[in-house]
């Protein structure tokens, strides 16, 4: 009889709360009503009747807006779908009267913003998570016009964050049995090292010692949220182009000793600030481990994008280090080899002084890719030299790329030093480069 | 270039928020933490790094807690993970001096108690979500014992609205190919008409004019959430056990004119409060129109749990009805098909004054049943004597039950006049039945 | 330019060869043709055209006949659908004059019967494969009344042999994730061990040291064509209810050294005279070394169902078994087990005599278990009294039971041994028993 | 007890029949035996009991021979495995002395070639079929070297027939979805309208109004048998580049009239002989007629491949038509548009005839494009001048297309007619191009 009673207590438990609901005349000749009107229709308690119905037509109107009609829309919702301001002041000064745990709890929900809920209901309609997805990516452009927007933003991100929880996301690998339809998304979204065209994308999904896995979510079942691509080798790398290039003998994976991560690529725009790529390299180091117990090593070969640009907004350099870059600055679109190899000594020390010392102005690494791999508990393991020749490579760093290592029995420990006390982790080669004088 | 640019944007907001979190010195042997301890870890930012091998780790310790260790495990979470008061403070204190839309949003964020976020890191374990349905089910009991655990409850309840919103479900038709491990799960959580075994069942999915539909969670493949049964028929029926019973003749699914929502189900206690059937039932509505168009009608047969039990707590009846009530209670297990034959006026009249008058003290409908298809927008179509002769029958409702009607064109309005002024959308023949005196 | 040709030769090969078919004078009004007539026109090459629709239509036309209608059916088919005598004649008289190898080829093409062709032609309509293994059980049965329609029945026999070719079989699983519609009929053609219902099938497919798989063909999706039950066990048994109860510890998988085959149940009965036992065996033997490198040794639990049906056969035993089995007979459906342990050297001894000497008049074993485990190279492993206590165990061989053990380092040569010499590959405890005096 | 009693006898039937099969001395070590021995004990009753790693072991090493290797081996599996002689000169003799139906069957079944038994057994290993289906590739080029190597590839060809025989076929649609390991095969097999990489590819299987439908076989699952593309436009086209162009405006399907069948496509060499695509069209038109209930027309765009071949091998034309010949021959390779029109009637003329007339020697039309689907029953509906402008249309018939029509009233009296009296059905517009002069 427990359950009957468990049914009994939920149905009476649904239609109570009305209080912070907001009930309009619902006007059921939908096509008088405005897109903001529809959505407080859709937030009302009666629009939940309805609420699959309403919601695709809401999502379908806000297709055909052009940009303009989207910030209006926007700033429309922003302002009809706020916190209710009477019962947060009710709720706050009753706390801090009375302090409680309790009460402090009560704060967190009686102030939810109606637009989290908007958002929920929104999601009803078949597609609706995609559709979301694309609506944030608008609003992101429209934050940029209107800064007031980035608290809307939240919303979306707070909720995103929940629905895309690492425990919902699906790794799959990308092959050659993979639908046409989502491999061309890989050509699309890859970011690092451009895929130009099915042959190339061969080479990284159809070798055997080359892997490439992508995130789904359940409910964008046909969108990678994010990508990393994978290298089978016998050693760790120093330059990419014998990773990418089309005509090096297959090794037989089960031979391999190192994964060499050289590539990843967030798919979504619509879902930045979630972060995936953490929890998506652990993932892979799994799988491949399991599937390939012979693996030892897993390193990445990362660029270094924020050399050039820490040197240029930098007022002082040691003099020899100055002079070194003074000659290297004209030559960034094409430099030359030789001039590289005679000053070895001094562009690695450059890199390793980059690397442990330049901080953002919030305290962390200044290299993005390295506060990332740092931050997942890597170690710094070793700096290449002309190591990557494209134009990119050039312009970001000289074409210095640097392999960090995720060692399975030492990342807790990195990662708590870093964050605690900002530690990089540091091979002794690369600590000798930066001491050498 | 611009989602280079992105990705690098999206990897500098990574480490940078970490006002809210918790620093723990994280003792690497997890040997010798307690389970909230290693709670603790998980939720500081250095256990992010290893928050797969960690939510693995705590789930399979709370397998293995006793009744009593669960509960302090609860109390010790609760005390621990709360809301950072300090920062709630200086941000209410800001908002009452600049009240603005912004900062009583920036209230709501910076009050999110950290059990959320530690609820979020326990779902990366694998089957991570199925654990805490499950974690939440016996907090629920404990809240009987410590009520301050609502608190507590309510974060998981907030999440699992966002996790099981109904745009992430899947609604399935149970068939008889459908796995056994799944079938027994409908036996067991069947709650209003018992299903005795494999024989019974089999009558309620593979005939071809019955269907049984349930809504499941990517993440909970094996597990329905709620399920509804439904029969096809020729006619809107006036009993249960015509539709029960194994040896009626099977109509042709395309011939059916109705169909019957006669059984429907809440499976997870653990979502308790997250309610899934008003959805349930109009996605089954939507999917049985698309398969077989000559459907007309969409009707309930329904139970009457509350009707003795509001009788009973009433203190006076009008006297012809209290007459009868007073005559049919000493029958109520084993009530006398004559008697009520000869008394079906006032039946009718007394069940009919029941639905429509009784209220429950909050001011909806005294019966639950009554209250949950109204509040989704059906109407009251017809009152049933002698209609479940199962004792359950007898015991709640003297064997009557109810048919509501979900006609598509009048849901949103009839679900409006219910919210705004209770009134109950009602049929020709029960409004007879009621004002027949 | 080299595909295009050779398209265009086929294309031009298709209708070349039409001095073996039936021109009939096609009348397209169906309503008139009788269900032969049907399938001549199908025959011909004018039905081909239509080839999907008239097989269709003469499959469900079949459906409808009663067992008159179908002797007379298939006695029609027989009559038309002969080998083309006069085109034999002419080539037999060719090969007789000049005797080559390619003459003697060319006699087997011209002498297919057309009915091999018809049955070909039936398998076009959706659902034809199913439909033809059910004509062909009708079939057999007719054979019985009408033995020339053995001749018929080889026609099938010869297609089902390439169409069931154990190559195109699918190895399943049967757990208790099978689709309930499969599991029933598990139940249904269980023969040797009878399933009970629901719970006992739960216990062959559920337990974790318990498997049944089965072989499924890509045109029978839903209909196993055979199973074999298996335990996981840690030693060799020597009785059956050991094996199949309820209340026995389950054992870790990863810890069992021994896989019993305890029952192999054919399910076809239109597959009859097509052999997948061996194959089966072989293949699940290959799947468990694969999943449990552990496991050391492969035997069976079999029934002896042939020795009492031998000993009333026989006139005469050596006098000590002419007494033991004297009094043994009254009491086959009730033996005694005193009786038998007081007298177990003998019984071994009778048994032993049996399964090494009884010979059938073509020569193999007697026994038709013994005979298809030694076939396919397996050992007679041991000889188990009071193994099996139910009625069918009693009747057949007052509970005998026997293990064979397909050792996979003998199993080619103790088949050619058996193939060759009518050699039993016997253990030394087997032989012991049996020489034993 | 009557399916106990069926397995039984099964059992007994296994080993019986042994004459017609081949004992061998089976030497265990596998390394010492020929690629032939090692197929003549697979084929021996020996072999039987392990099949498996034989077959495995076989199809391994033959895939190793060079060509000169091949020949040999085929040679020899011709010498070695043809009918039993003796056996069937008994049966031949039995049978002239008392013919009879039964004895002709006989004669059938006792004259099969051990070559398909052999075939048969090579099946069980693990991509068996696909390895067979290339073996008999090979095979079809060593029969130009060695003619008598046809008999042997009549072994290949019956077995196949009955393999893949139509009603074991899937039909899939072929779309942006699948594999891009197929996509790169339909690239690769397209014969007909060449498809240069993948943008063209996705013009014809991503276009809303295009499709691409294949035939697969359960055990050739990678691999397409043969595939037909479709157009689905408003009205019949007059040209193909119309219906390759990537630029053209996309139909809704739903409004779409006619289906044309533009390009029909063999993919395996070593099926050769096997005709699926009389059944492939016929599958392909109940589909669409069951998704597109508004298409009218099934209509080909089909090229002329004959017409050229024809005039050249032909000794004199009419004295108007013979001249227009020698002007369009020399311009085949680029022909003048001005020209073709000034002479447009004659060009028709010219083609009706051909059509219509132009036989060959075996009697049936010259055309092999046009025998296939006239012989499938469908009917010459049009003829379009200047409607392949590539090279290939040019050089096989000035650039001359047809559309053949399946009208599905017709196709049976269609196809009778035409393979009764050659009769070939035409549309009235082309029976006046024909008769106009």
């Amino acid at each position: 009889m427990s359950r009957w009673t468990n049914i009994i207590e939920d149905l009476l438990s649904r239609v109570t709360d009305i209080g912070n609901t907001i009930l309009v005349n619902s006007n059921t000749d939908s096509e008088t009503l405005s897109l903001s009107e529809k959505c407080k229709a859709l937030l009302s308690n009666v629009g939940e009747a309805t609420g699959l119905a309403r919601s695709r037509d809401i999502l379908e109107d806000y297709k055909n807006l052009d940009k303009a009609e989207q910030l209006a829309f926007f700033q429309q919702i922003y302002a009809d779908c706020g916190v209710n301001e009477d019962l947060l002041r009710k709720s706050v000064s009753e706390w801090l009267k009375h302090p409680s745990k309790v009460e402090a709890r009560y704060i967190h929900s009686i102030s939810e913003p109606r637009s989290q809920e908007l958002i929920r209901r929104l999601n009803l309609a078949y597609g609706g998570t995609a559709a979301l997805v694309k609506m944030r990516e608008d609003l992101l452009q429209h934050t940029k016009t209107d800064p007031s927007l980035v608290a809307l933003d939240k919303d979306f991100q707070h909720l995103f964050t929940s629905w895309f929880n690492n425990g919902f996301l699906r790794l799959e690998r990308i092959s050659w049995s993979t639908p046409a339809s989502i491999l061309e998304k890989i050509i699309a979204y890859e970011a690092v090292h451009e895929i130009q065209g099915w042959d190339e994308l061969r080479l990284r999904v159809a070798a055997h010692d080359r892997r490439l896995y992508a995130f789904f979510h359940p409910s964008l079942s046909d969108e990678p949220l994010i990508f990393v691509e994978v290298a089978l080798t016998d050693d760790m790398p120093d330059n990419i182009s014998s990773i990418l290039s089309g005509d090096r003998e297959t090794l037989d994976p089960h031979l391999a000793s190192t994964a060499v991560f050289y590539s990843i690529s967030n798919c979504q725009t619509g879902l930045r600030g979630i972060s995936f790529g953490n929890f998506l390299i652990k993932q892979v180091v799994e799988e491949l481990k399991r599937e390939l117990p012979n693996l030892k090593r897993f390193v990445t070969m990362s660029p270094v994008p924020g050399l050039r640009r820490w040197i240029d907004s930098k007022p002082a350099l040691e003099p020899t280090m100055q002079k070194l870059v003074d000659e290297l600055t004209p030559l960034h679109n094409k430099p030359d080899k030789v001039f590289i190899e005679e000053n070895q000594r001094l562009l690695y020390k450059l890199a390793a002084h980059y690397l442990l010392e330049a901080k953002h102005k919030n305290g962390g690494p200044f290299d993005p890719v390295s506060k990332f791999h740092l931050g997942n508990g890597a170690r710094l393991e070793q700096i290449n030299l002309w190591a990557d020749e494209s134009k990119r490579g050039f312009a970001g760093s000289w074409g210095i790329m640097v392999n960090y290592e995720y060692d399975l029995n030492s990342i807790e420990i990195n990662h708590e030093h870093f964050l605690r006390e900002g530690t990089i982790s540091t091979s002794p080669t690369v600590k000798r480069l930066y001491t050498n004088s």
